[in-house]
């Protein structure tokens, strides 16, 4: 077998065989398949998509890669939640812990943060002492004890995806449906969960900017569920706008706790109580929605999920104390933003604020940057909120001083409107 | 500006501008531009192909990539003629002397054979003592001397295509029409040419296997020569049969003695004279076709151009008496083929006599491999002659023992029809 052939039989339309697909990965993987030849056959990728039968195998064999987590020593069906990333998007914060408090099991491995998109991960580890260097069994041991841990992805985990997507960035071939759907999913079936919820992010601060795409990648990923076995649903939510009021991470951890009290913003409850019913009913907890919606309420307002948070936060080794005081979050330098007219605030752009909070030290430019676990955005007035000449909009806060360019470059990422605008949070649910 | 801006850029559909298409090839060479990026871009070509602007300028700043001749100093229009290779094309030595006879200057720098298809210098070179290796001065000193002279293709000539058609090879992006065609132009330009006859082989013994692709790569080399202002006409050709009665070396340089002498047969002289007077026309020499045929018969019949052909030979250090000796030509071993019924003979496949007489030693399969000059095919039935059972049909030739398999392997690309089969030489011609 040779790499040429098969870039070429794809190129003209024929299906990979099986064989064929291993062929693609594993050599690759071992070097005998070179970059210039795995470009070109990604190229063609892009041009040609992938059938079912293709992409699932695929998926496999980039799964089989490296490490496969085996979670069977949980007991009970174990979801995963993934996001594909957005602008304030701290919902596994608040999902985790009111799933866990329902004696769901929840075993996440989670990323980091790059570019305008936060990280679970960053999140957690802006609470002083917060790790999440667990070993596989002491992160096994810890979900059958606790119902809740979260880890990083390790290096050994997939490494087919790594080199990908390094070549493919570095290629111009990054944005094929395909591509992105067997990234994603070989990871998600490498940690050894039985159901997947995908929160597929649209809009212009997410991946996908059109909901026709992200319906695309939603059924390819649910097609490679189908082809493996796997239960995978997915929302498609709405990511034109910053989830919430923080962007952050010390701030958006204060925010998931708001929430797990019961005082989140109205967008986010609604991701967070959506996302949740369905992970109550991939875990056949109840099918009924009234139901799901009932006992997740009861969590909230027990305490009992709020409870969980600190005690996950605590068991891996998190400050409660320093979380719970009020100088945990204490930016040094802030810089207010005020309306300069009545109406109705609308914020047209997720992007825009995601990386005005990277530039503020929020989030990472390269792989090897710091994060400023201060630095962020707070929104006062969020799209659709009435504001007067003079309300305060919207904070920076950074602990160095704050260029006024910063808050100059977000101008034309909102306005004040004379009428309100549609704002939907669930675009689209499919499975 | 970045690879993989240009790399989506083209996918997307816009037209890369002169800057663009300048920075890919010079960072290409330089090393800045990666193989894995090249390769992306070249399948990206394959897909949405090159505006006639893009294959301008891509060819052109492929051209300067390298060296390029200046054949200023020669007296005349220099017109090259170029054949895209194919099974006994032993053309060049023939138009060449009768075109120099005519006093029409020929500056040739030609190729050595790959794979199947033989090069002119290695039938040249079977001359013992005829050399290529003259100085671009010695060169263009004998061209106003003798009006013919034939060097090697040198290493400094278009590095870029020589970086890319290595590239093209091994990731299956070889088959795109204006990656041959800016390949093939760039150097026909690099060579200084004023204008350019190209002879498209079609058929399954060449690179280009049917017409309307034939047409489509004639059609994007006479639209880079509108561009850059050369004259450059195409004659598509068949190459479903191999041309004359010649395949190898030796035995097709003495063919193209009979074909001079005004011996050869009826398809080669067909070829011969409908590129002397195109190539007639384009030095401005006549525009009448029946003209231009008196002429080139005159220096058949006269011997004249014959007597080019063993100066040019003799000037380029060829022992002429060795070449007209009875042993020039005297292969160790022979198996002859003959016919087993009555009938029209037919040969289909000049790619398997092509491969066959490659096998036998007068080819090469890599680029280290030496040639036997001795080594190829005689045909003594060509398509359409009429054949009794027991007929001679055709000869192997090799200085080494002959297996037999190459004989059979030879047997589904010839048979013994009741009627006669369409056998055009020239398909069609553009300009």
């Amino acid at each position: 077998m040779r790499i040429v052939d098969l870039i070429i039989k794809k190129r003209e339309g024929f299906e990979l065989n099986d064989q064929e697909i291993e062929f693609i990965i594993q050599k690759y993987v071992s070097g005998e398949i070179k970059d210039y030849q795995m470009s070109s056959f990604l190229t063609t990728i892009m041009f040609k998509g992938m059938t079912p039968k293709e992409i699932g195998k695929f998926t496999l064999e980039m799964m089989k890669s490296g490490r496969i987590i085996d979670l069977k020593s949980i007991k009970g069906i174990k979801v995963d939640k993934h996001s594909t990333g957005g602008v304030g998007d701290k919902t596994t914060l608040v999902v985790g812990p009111i799933i866990a408090a329902l004696d769901v099991p929840v075993a996440k491995m989670s990323g980091r943060g790059l570019g305008h998109t936060g990280g679970t991960i960053d999140k957690l580890e802006s609470i002083p002492g917060f790790s999440v260097a667990l070993t596989e069994q002491e992160f096994i041991d810890q979900v059958n004890k606790i119902k809740i841990a979260v880890i990083g992805q390790t290096d050994d985990l997939v490494p087919a995806d790594k080199k990908l997507y390094a070549l493919r960035d570095v290629t111009g071939n990054v944005s094929s449906i395909p591509l992105i759907a067997s990234s994603i999913m070989s990871k998600k079936l490498a940690t050894g969960s039985d159901a997947i919820l995908l929160d597929v992010k649209c809009g212009n601060g997410a991946f996908m900017t059109n909901v026709e795409e992200a319906r695309k990648l939603a059924s390819q990923m649910i097609t490679i569920g189908k082809e493996l076995n796997r239960d995978v649903r997915v929302e498609i939510t709405n990511m034109s706008r910053p989830m919430g009021k923080s962007i952050g991470n010390k701030n958006e951890v204060l925010e998931a706790i708001r929430t797990l009290k019961g005082q989140g913003t109205s967008d986010f409850n609604e991701l967070c109580y959506s996302a949740c019913i369905t992970i109550l009913k991939q875990a056949k907890v109840t099918n009924d929605e009234k139901e799901a919606k009932k006992m997740i309420d009861e969590v909230i307002k027990s305490g009992k999920a709020l409870d969980k948070f600190y005690e996950f936060i605590e068991t891996q080794g998190g400050d409660v104390q320093k979380l719970k005081a009020k100088d945990f979050w204490n930016p040094k330098y802030k810089l207010d933003v005020l309306a300069e007219n009545d109406g109705f605030m609308e914020i047209s752009s997720a992007l825009s604020f995601g990386i005005a909070a990277s530039k503020l030290g929020a989030g990472r430019i390269t792989k090897e940057d710091n994060i400023d676990f201060e630095a962020g955005i707070e929104i006062n007035k969020k799209t659709n909120d009435e504001v007067k000449k003079g309300d305060l909009l919207f904070t920076l806060y950074s602990s160095k001083p704050i260029d006024m360019q910063i808050a100059n470059e977000l101008k034309d990422s909102y306005q004040i409107n004379k009428q309100k605008v549609e704002n939907k949070v669930i675009l689209d649910r499919m499975e």
